[in-house]
């Protein structure tokens, strides 16, 4: 598996349409009325096109949980401390997160990253070490990392996208955590949507009142210190390393025909980067679940996209995505198993 | 196995909410922000009421599909001939519906019945005999059925989801499939909901312009023969038989204190008349998915019912429900495979 470079990984190519009459054809001629399956028909279209074939099939994904911490906790733009990203990738480790029981249920492998955690957890076993620093800088003072990190950062999650791909993943689900990672989406949302601030600015994993005014005090104060809307230049000084890697690993899957499930609010905000970066890859992407978080159903419309699911939960680590896995599986399922409706008007007499 | 009478089928008793604090505190210590998982947690807490346990647990789902014909459809209600009923039974039972197909992807076990199919499938290997009679009269000139037939469809419905609950079934998922049945629940829900006929009447599986403004006139006729109200006298005047003995299997599922997964129309009309029967089974209710058929809104809002899933399907074939089910084993799976908060926060310093 070689390694891409930025040119290579930007280059993802417009989703190929051409099998769109076979396989709307398929759908339609399906034991079932027209259009009756809603939209695990519109699901099952998406991901013949993905995979380019009138069959398209979904054994075995795979949950990529990135995890890293974020300088703006200094500022305190969360209600948790910093050490619980770790003690949480710890429990993602040991199989006892939310997201190992969900990916339990729908037969998806979870696989933990180190992205930039505050801890060294070298020692850690199962855990991937791609590590670019210990936790990004402070976005309300400086930028939260330099270009160089930003790039190495996308660069390593398409490497572990694609070595998942070589493994035998045929859809990727993109999950992460990280204290404080919902400031650092609302500052990329900001800037890439665009939309105001205000817009982008919820209570991540929980607040009072007079910690949300906090988060807006210093996201606004961080907004304020640089006018960046390059969408590489955003990602440098508003971070973090797994957002970048979630973006990353992306655009690798879409540039490899895969399809990619994007969970909520962190999710949608780092799948914004990668369009952002390369639009095609809008086409590969399919989005699982609207997050009660604010500023997701903004993000989403401009993104133009209806998630399958909404279940007002707001925790990230792909939780969202993996309870869309079934969805997914049902629409490959409709395709590949289910009789013609010809064969049972013929047999109806 | 003991047969149940009418009497004791509807001494369902009300749902015991002892557990309620203490699975509240057992959500709140999970490692995650309180109600972040926001309805897979109102999921768990309801599971976790109707198992009676701390540790609710779903590991085997049985889909019943009851199968049966409308006298309605002789004066034009559906789009379909009747003979696509058998059809669809056969297919079925060759594993190649839709239902199956889903039920696969979600370890569902499926089992079809004949509830009143308009043909002779005496000689169907894996059907379950349950006719009560070939198909139903023609409601809008008479009553569907006798309340002898009413009685012996509730009844055989409680007898096998007592069977499924006997060979070990955790979960009942009801489905249906019977041609002109949106017919049929149009009237139920008209008199049971109670809601203007003009509400509840909608495509179906489809319909012309023609073809809906013929639906209407049969139906507006139907309501106008009997004047109908008590929960068994309508289900004698407007049918069908597939629907008589959902509302029967839901009603003992609630009696056997296991959770019950409605459907869409058809089904949400079903579990209607069987919470009219017996208010507390309302509360064994999983609705599993908000259907594109007109009515079915309104249908939902007098049961307080919000549906889990809304994928603007309008099939039938239990195929909402069986989406469902991957969502009651992940509120499964947070009672009781996921860390504790206190652990994850101690571990963090």
């Amino acid at each position: 598996m070689a390694a891409l470079t930025m040119t290579e990984l930007l280059a993802v190519p417009a989703l190929d349409r051409i099998l769109e009459p076979t396989l709307q054809k398929a759908l339609d001629g399906k034991a079932k009325p027209p259009g009756a399956l809603g939209r695990i028909e519109e699901l099952a279209l998406t991901l013949g096109l993905i995979q380019g074939r009138e069959r398209p099939a979904v054994k075995q994904p795979v949950l990529l949980v990135f995890a890293g911490d974020h300088g703006l906790t200094r500022s305190g733009v969360a209600a948790f401390p910093s050490g619980v990203t770790v003690a949480m990738v710890d429990t993602l480790l040991a199989g006892k997160a939310n997201a190992n029981a969900f990916a339990r249920v729908v037969g998806a492998e979870v696989r933990v990253i180190d992205a930039g955690v505050a801890a060294d957890l070298s020692d850690r076993k199962g855990l991937i070490q791609s590590k670019i620093a210990r936790g990004t800088a402070d976005a309300s003072v400086e930028p939260a990392m330099t270009p160089q990190q930003a790039e190495a950062a996308l660069l390593a999650g398409a490497w572990l996208a694609n070595e998942a791909i070589a493994d035998g993943a045929d859809l990727i689900a993109l999950g992460e955590m990280g204290i404080g990672n919902s400031a650092s989406a609302a500052l990329l949302m900001h800037r890439l949507a665009p939309a105001s601030l205000d817009d982008c600015v919820g209570p991540g994993a929980g607040h009072s009142p007079e910690g949300m005014a906090q988060k807006r005090v210093v996201l606004a104060r961080a907004a304020a210190r640089s006018n960046a809307a390059a969408p590489m230049d955003v990602l440098a000084q508003f971070g973090g390393f797994e957002i970048a890697m979630m973006a990353g690993a992306l655009l690798a899957t879409a540039k490899a025909g895969v399809p990619v499930l994007v969970d909520g609010f962190i999710g949608t905000a780092a799948a914004l980067l990668a369009i952002r970066l390369a639009p095609a890859a809008r086409d590969y992407c399919l989005f699982a679940h609207a997050s009660a978080e604010t500023g997701h159903r903004l993000m989403l419309q401009r993104l133009d996209a209806r998630p399958l699911l909404e279940l007002d939960m707001r925790l990230g680590e792909g939780t969202g995505a993996l309870l869309a896995v079934p969805l997914v599986k049902a629409a490959c399922a409709l395709l590949s198993e289910v009789a013609e409706l010809a064969d049972v008007l013929e047999a109806a007499g």
